[in-house]
């Protein structure tokens, strides 16, 4: 359970030193302000909204007019972890460009190959960071750090960040991230270690709760839609016809749903949170199978975690995994199975082209929109971690920029609302019953 | 003045036909939810804001359960006014596919080339609208209705939606169109007519007030990115090599801004709203000049409309003007001379490189988040209309989207605030003087 | 073996009809020039080729001033058979405008979904195709006359053809479909009927012999060069990672071919022309290990056809089989496999990310280079066919478009040389072993 | 005139140095082959082909197997002179790529912004190149190098050679460039220097002779093809509407030739080649009319070269001149005035809309097919460097890389023919008259 001070944004100690950027803080002279301590942004503002967390408010990121730390005392490390995501490298070379050249931090560290850079028995030594360092990579696709999975004692962490005298950590992530991240801003805090942790949300399938919204998504999005397309023509370019498409979303829908809003071409929208059935009614096959009968060709869009129930007892997909290539549940290779096979029992001739566009999602750079995002949550990172600030991440709510303490952002994680407006919206594009959107 | 009137949403009349809408009013039964007209966004809700049009709440949009009009009743209508926006027929998709399959309309018209196809003397006739007809049109750029700009007399127009029989239209434009949506609906009014008259937001520049974007200028964005780029390439590969580029935005300078922030590569953002001067101590030629000195290249991003009162007393603009081609105050070429003379009279050889991608920006088709976005708003647009609401537009606030009225909407035009985020973001990322964007 | 008689090209009749084309037959005139029907290009131009089918040269395409049609005795039909290739709605439109404006042809029908459309059990009724219906196909990805695999009887097609008036047949596809072609010939010439089959080679895989280049190629290249690039990023992000991309070409290695040399990122190309083995002092095995403790990271792009010998008695690839949905011998799997399983057994820990585009490489629209060769095999299929000319398609060899008869055309594949330039240039960008490359 | 002499490749001395790429020298042993001195490609190939430079035959390029250089003594160089040209990064990594991987050449210099580098008096040192500091500029646009426009004398130019004891010289350019680059080969050949000069053709506008294509024309077209899209849609998207579009090419038309064939939606194209008349009968704007009269919209193609005899005497275009920014002579925006002038003074209201694309044809980086041709030359010209030839360049003739001798490169420049092929489709697919074509 969620305590009040889980509530509440960390610091170091006072912030007293006067930031070295030029801004103002009165409205009316022409010149950009500084954001105040105690400017806020409400959780909920819907007047519909559930009285859930009422009363949560969330800090303004942005430059602070006193900061904590002291430019030339600043040791800034950025450290990548988990999937790639398109943004990953605008965030990295943001936070070296506002803290070289807004704050003046000169000595900034790059992590490398996400945790594991922090543990002394496997890593490499970090590299040094400088603007002429960075100012391409944001044209480039996967993290200029390297990255990796699995976590690493928060102690050997810390131990790193000490023998590095590094004081202002920036950690790039997903949900296991930021846990690590509060892990490694408890294990500093038990031993009195002055050393900010700021997290930057990373995550493609945008399941990270109290963010609306993360970058690489958008681009994730426009990629998949490409595939959405071409599964459209491959269907309407033969008779009786299924294109199948699998994106990333393993427990969150996202990706799935706005592909299919972004695409206008999918018939079925399958989604971890939703679950359906293949037969019977309202099951998928027969939903199909009238769909042929009417036009000929459909198009079908899952999301990698979509189904799993449906796979439990599958003989099938445990001999997939006794092969040691193909995961336990592959929702994709399942359908297009259980598809074939139930066209050849009525002997309908069908013609299904899968497409699994993959990691194709998320190593590609970031579009405009993720670019310039990625970015933004890098700026803010900086500013709140030189004005003290820990034990937090940077997210994005109603439009504003905000501090969301770690231990709120990891309490759980965010999916699609069946009942919300997300899915109202891919019922509308695709015309799939309603009554298969509630499990029936 | 905006009087209290105008801030309520208008009705034709009692909402009192049950939608064919198989959605659900309670939450918690797995199946989507309507929207009751009593569920409101405020339009402040950080904490820092002006108290300016304080209580200020935006209608929630989105499917009702009761509507006004019963779908045999309806003769619906579309129309495009003005420049062209990526999302255009994503849009009208939309709208046809929503009234067609979600509301069983079934006669809707398509006007053609905007408000002129609404003046008997010159317009062409209406063409019918089918989900058939229309499927395809969201993979083309442009209008497929054809727009025009030009504003026809409302009392006319007015006489040719009832010669057409048309009680439900939707009117997708910018300032100037909607404020020629709410001469429709007055003159309508005046008349006692019930049609609904439901503007869509439409504007590349995402100058109109209480929408917080509107479709189009992410697609732009994402194209005025690659001529930044372009400049970038051209310019770091000569020796003091300047890339100039400029993108649409007359008076709101949103497309520069995100332009610059999406590139990275630009050292001057310079927009309508923040003044800027040529010569001095602070003035954009030094500043130039001195960014050569120190790096041999550079990029300067200009929104069309930036910098017009340097040209007011301007022989060469008015020169321009007279050859027919060039329209008074071209801010590219001006740029472009005053560069070059500043160089030549100081015997510094530079490379100037301008790139005007002009109609690029906005005639390509819409990338995925404008097209799930524009097709998003011709949905509840069509929900807004079916339930009987009208002289309103679907605007976007804080995540949601709204029931904006129109005289609210046409109050004033939205631009970039100098003390705002995006200003701030824009120097963060070029580097150029704070003190330059107050004009200094 | 091949005829004499197989190297001429056939025609219906003399060509007595003066084309409806105001073009001139002598140079210096100034005015766009007919192609003479003596006009030839050599097979042979290297002064090092191999004296086989010396003597071949192939009739050059083109417009002829003397034709074998009467406008309004033509009822032309269209057909694309087998898979999608992008630019087949560039060569459909090209057809009908060419035949519509160029020689006057009002009757032009579409045949729907390959031979199965000339099969009345089951096939479609043809559509009729104008400029108007046709004009903005090429920007859409497929076949909008729609496609299948399968072969129909001949004597059926030709019944059909009779059936609707066909006297030109424009026939896109492969190597299958162009012996189809050549069987509706042999089965039209033995009733004596004048019908002009004419071939326009569509393959994806760029395996017709006596062809240059196919449209489609580049196209799927350039899709699979973003693929290769994600494998890149993918494997320079993490410690040991290889990226592993799968692509079309199932008896030639083309596709895999080119795309290494456009990402220039790839570090092993495997084609099927090229045994390898995995095992041992020269298999890719060892290489991959060598190269991962050299540099930590590796691509490896493969022909879906490469490695077949390899799987030939693999347990793993026949419990796919059964399993129904992988296919026997899908290299992308078993090397996934195999290569994870040689690391684990060495406990060197390795990432491996395996990217399979699929159908993304030929659904897509035509990039700007297929579009415009596709239509211009369009055009010179029309060319041929109102001439008169038959049992052919229309090739293109050193720069010239020409005229192949179909015994010559599918006597044979085509295939990567492995002692020729491709794999000499693939070589030289992945750095493997010549060794290697003798399959050794 | 050339002169025999003018048609042979010089060499350097004898090459009696055995390669150290390991190739076969015979066939059927399944090892990629060297190429020998002996091989050629004819140049006149179509038995059509007029008699002149009869019995010209090019040299076939690639490795030889005695090569001239022994690796351990060379000093080679590389420089990019002129326009920018998608592809010259390509071709700059596959030099050092081929250099040192396969010649074993560890002494590669960069030479600093074109010809400006090897003038000491305002030019930078030369940069070091090696692998790992290219491999990743193809990702980008522009030259890694930098590049400048004008020339320097040869004299100074080899007196820089000889004082970085540079020995092998890339230079990689146009018509301007190569003429340069034979200067140097005959400075250094009278100081009796050993220093091989090795041109790489880099001409977007594809004009130099006897070279078939020449990379970047295909990215240029490709985005040239996404103007005149716009262009289109802008044109259908309004009543009456021209889209008037300029592209590169000063003297020879190949990109907007092939971007109208590539585009599909242009009604005429001017290229430099085919003069054409405003008034009258068959000029561009009783056409124009005729075609908007017809359809209501009408897109128009020009290189920017086109028409510029119309201009010779207009007022107008030396008014431009005098306002400093306009050079004499932009035919889009002299057409632009005319045709709305056209239709002024006759009362008809059109909407024209003006897309000069200009850059961002040359400064995107290069697509996958210019990508791997910009490689495959560079490679060539280094087996051409190490084998002691000099004062070429390396073509691409008939489907074969070739060496051409620089005289003969640099004799004349290559045009579209206005009796040929390419004319012949660009007025397919325009539909404009053949008359109109011939200047009439």
């Amino acid at each position: 359970m969620l305590k009040p001070e889980d509530f509440a944004i960390k610091t170091l100690g006072e912030a007293q030193v006067v930031s070295p950027i030029k801004f103002s803080t009165v409205r009316g002279d022409g010149i950009v302000n500084f954001i105040g301590n105690d400017v806020t942004i409400p959780y909920a503002i819907n007047s519909d909204a559930e009285p859930e967390l009422k009363g949560l408010e969330f800090e303004s990121a942005g430059p602070r007019k006193e900061i904590y730390f002291r430019p030339g005392e600043v040791t800034a490390a950025i450290m990548t972890c988990g999937g790639l995501c398109p943004g990953l490298n605008d965030a990295i070379r943001a936070i070296v460009m506002q803290l070289h050249y807004k704050y003046e931090v000169k000595k900034i560290l790059g992590i490398r190959f996400g945790q594991q850079g922090l543990d002394p028995r496997t890593g490499a030594e970090p590299v040094e960071l400088t603007p002429e360092g960075v100012k391409d990579i944001h044209l480039h696709g996967g993290s200029a750090l390297g990255t990796s999975r699995g976590a690493v004692d928060p102690e050997v962490m810390v131990d790193s960040l000490v023998r590095h005298g590094i004081n202002l950590l920036f950690s790039l992530g997903g949900d296991g991230t930021q846990k690590g991240n509060h892990a490694i801003f408890q294990a500093a805090d038990r031993r009195g270690l002055k050393i900010a942790v700021v997290g930057v949300p990373k995550t493609i399938d945008n399941d990270i709760s109290f963010v609306y919204r993360t970058f690489g998504l958008d681009t994730a999005v426009t990629i998949a839609r490409e595939a959405v397309r071409c599964a459209h023509y491959e269907a309407v370019s033969a008779y009786n016809a299924v294109g199948l498409v699998k994106v990333m979303g393993r427990q969150s829908g996202f990706i799935a749903g706005f592909t299919v809003l972004a695409a206008n071409d999918a018939n079925f929208c399958l989604i971890p949170e939703i679950p359906f059935t293949l037969d019977g009614e309202n099951g998928l096959l027969r939903l199909l199978e009238e769909r042929l009968n009417r036009r000929h060709h459909a198009v079908i869009v899952t999301a990698e975690g979509a189904g799993q129930e449906l796979m439990k007892h599958e003989q099938e997909a445990a001999t997939y995994d006794a092969s040691g290539n193909i995961r336990l549940g592959d929702i994709g290779f399942f359908l297009k199975n259980r598809i074939i096979e139930h066209f050849q029992a009525k002997n309908i001739p069908i013609d299904l082209k899968y497409i699994d566009p993959s990691y194709m999602l998320r190593s590609v750079p970031a579009n405009a929109n993720d670019s310039m995002f990625a970015a933004a949550l890098g700026r803010r990172a900086v500013d709140a971690g030189m004005a003290g600030k820990t034990d937090l991440l940077i997210g994005y709510w109603h439009d504003y920029f905000t501090h969301v303490p770690l231990p709120l952002a990891i309490s759980r994680r965010k999916q699609v609302d069946p009942e919300g407006e997300l899915w109202r919206e891919v019922l509308s594009t695709t015309g799939q019953p309603v009554a298969q959107a509630a499990g029936l």
